[in-house]
């Protein structure tokens, strides 16, 4: 039994294996290690007690294999799965993820944000209070910073670290599946949206106006609610009678919603027909089926994960996202005339493909769960 | 502008105050600090970009301020709602969580586990796959560990580090929602297990098989598909036509029973009757509203952060828990005649209290959402 602190040529010599191998097993590389090799490298550090010091690699380094996520809410089932996506995508690559939830309170996001740095995080990604963003603290962040939700009108400036926003345009997700209800013939439209005085709730009602304009109808009911199933809940009895077709903001609020009108006995799509953004693998399970514009959690992970760990501008889509798209994030001012990835001047954007997955909620009642 | 680090001193001196105040603004304490001068304080070392190295300050104490927790699945809400509160309460005493989400893979948990190791982290909380738990590596780890569903018949040994169980009973917790059921009048029952290997799975059988021998009645229909809504869907489909109330053994499962129940056009609870376990905050909005067995998570949260930031041996509950019930862990063998607490020698637990919360599904039609 020793008593000093085992070494990593402690470990070796259990594992009957060089300490170069024990070193390729403890920080993923450079060289393959064999599965068997892995195993018994791993047998042996349980075994000695063995502690590689991240801490003191991180310290020599200046930076940790440690990144951050901080969102509104992890438990809302949107950022739940996309939290996931992105823990393992980063566990893949023998990253470790710090999780914050501001809980939609400024001063706690504030102090997150502080206590990341602290922890010397390599990168943030950020899906935050937009009310209004903490420009200054992000702009200053030392390392890279990817905005998961950044409106319309809040620019980021080009400084020390690097800003990459998420091509997501909500206000975009709004309209399409607006449209969708409106391509069904519902003339009488309503919006459960999000508080008041949030940016992305306006950012919401902008789309799903800009579908009833473009449509030539009238204007709808705007119904002002928490972004939760019980705001959703409470839509059910504020909604007017007249209204023929729904959007949520998200799918907590369709699914109160749907419970709200399933306690007043009225049917969804027959008396009401609903549509929402940011689905989940949840919504084909909601009575009656969601239809909601979603986006691809894994497809993100990637992407956010490829801008994390690729060092400052090395990046260059590679064309593996499976589409013909132009590159992936650009650094540069570019030409902005398409309209499905933004780019704005010495900043980054990652283009993100909403999609509208159908159920039976909007009245396509061909399409089972 | 200076181009060397920025020091604490250069914060005082732009936030006016004196060093000691900024020390106790980045350290939560000792001395307190008012609203205004942590504002100033803050917005100092915004401008200064000064960067409070945790990282050195974890290398001389050998600790850090980060604690890390592994769970199966973070998209499940029951888990991630636990991962939320967590997470706030570490935040307040000022702690961060890193997150691990092994989905179900016994390699990927343990090798989460040792990326937890190698960042230093203080301490562990483990939601873990359970077929069987790596107890080799539990036991050699160097921090406090709290098991959150250490199944029956697997015991710790005590070891360097201080193991505490939760107090979690999930085949007491089946057995709870099924004798609700059971007290309904439903004589022919069946199970929504989870996978069969699993020996959680088994836990929530072995309960649910006790509340129907304590009654008289005969062996029902077990059901093994996976925890997820796909598998409750699944479940509809595979239920015998006699059963006349259902166990689901989590909220996931139960809410995919739910919409396979009402994709074949059958009715909850008039057709059949459903309870489950490890509901959350979701359940009230099921169609209809579910009957399950919750936990308080912000009180486990709680009690978690109590265990992993005392010191060896120092905890005492100090009644602050609302109930009159015996101490919260303990450390010594202690008589086990108490059925809720089941106390391990060597090792802690910390109680907790799962209550049935009366939804519509199981045929309680008074209450509403």
């Amino acid at each position: 039994m020793v008593t000093r602190r085992p070494t990593r040529d402690d470990v070796a010599r259990e594992a009957g294996t060089s300490s170069a191998v024990v070193s390729y097993v403890i920080n993923h590389g450079p060289r393959p290690v064999s599965e068997q090799t892995r195993r018994k490298v791993l047998d042996a550090i349980r075994r000695t007690g063995y502690v590689p010091n991240n801490i003191a690699k991180s310290l020599a380094n200046g930076t940790s294999d440690t990144y951050a996520l901080l969102v509104t809410d992890l438990a809302n089932p949107f950022l739940a799965q996309m939290t996931k996506a992105l823990e393992h995508k980063l566990f893949s690559l023998g990253k470790t993820l710090l999780v914050g939830d501001s809980s939609d309170d400024p001063s706690r996001q504030m102090e997150l944000l502080e206590s990341f740095q602290r922890q010397q995080v390599s990168g943030l990604v950020w899906y935050g209070v937009d009310q209004p963003l903490p420009m200054d603290a992000l702009e200053t962040y030392p390392g890279t910073v990817v905005m998961l939700n950044q409106p319309e009108g809040q620019e980021l400036s080009p400084s020390a670290g690097r800003r990459v926003r998420l091509g997501l345009d909500e206000s975009e997700e709004a309209r399409m599946a607006t449209a969708h209800l409106i391509g069904h013939g519902y003339q009488k439209l309503a919006i459960i949206a999000g508080p008041r005085e949030r940016l992305n709730s306006r950012e919401r009602i902008r789309g799903w106006k800009r579908a009833i304009r473009e449509s030539g109808l009238e204007p709808g009911q705007e119904i002002f609610v928490p972004y939760t199933c019980q705001g959703g809940y409470e839509a059910a009895e504020l909604v007017d009678d007249q209204v023929e077709a729904v959007f949520a903001s998200n799918e907590l609020q369709a699914m109160g919603f749907l419970a709200g009108m399933a306690q007043r006995d009225k049917k969804v799509p027959d008396d009401v027909a609903l549509a929402a953004m940011n689905g989940t693998d949840q919504s084909a399970y909601l009575i009656p089926s969601l239809t909601a514009v979603q986006l691809s959690e894994d497809e993100i992970a990637d992407k956010i994960a490829k801008v994390l760990l690729k060092p400052d501008g090395a990046y260059q889509d590679t064309g593996d996202d499976g589409d013909d798209k132009p590159g992936g994030y650009e650094t540069s001012v570019a030409p902005t005339n398409r309209s499905d990835a933004p780019v704005r001047t010495g900043l980054g954007t990652i283009p993100a493909a909403p999609q509208l997955v159908i159920g039976r909620s909007c009245g396509c009642s061909q399409n089972e769960v």
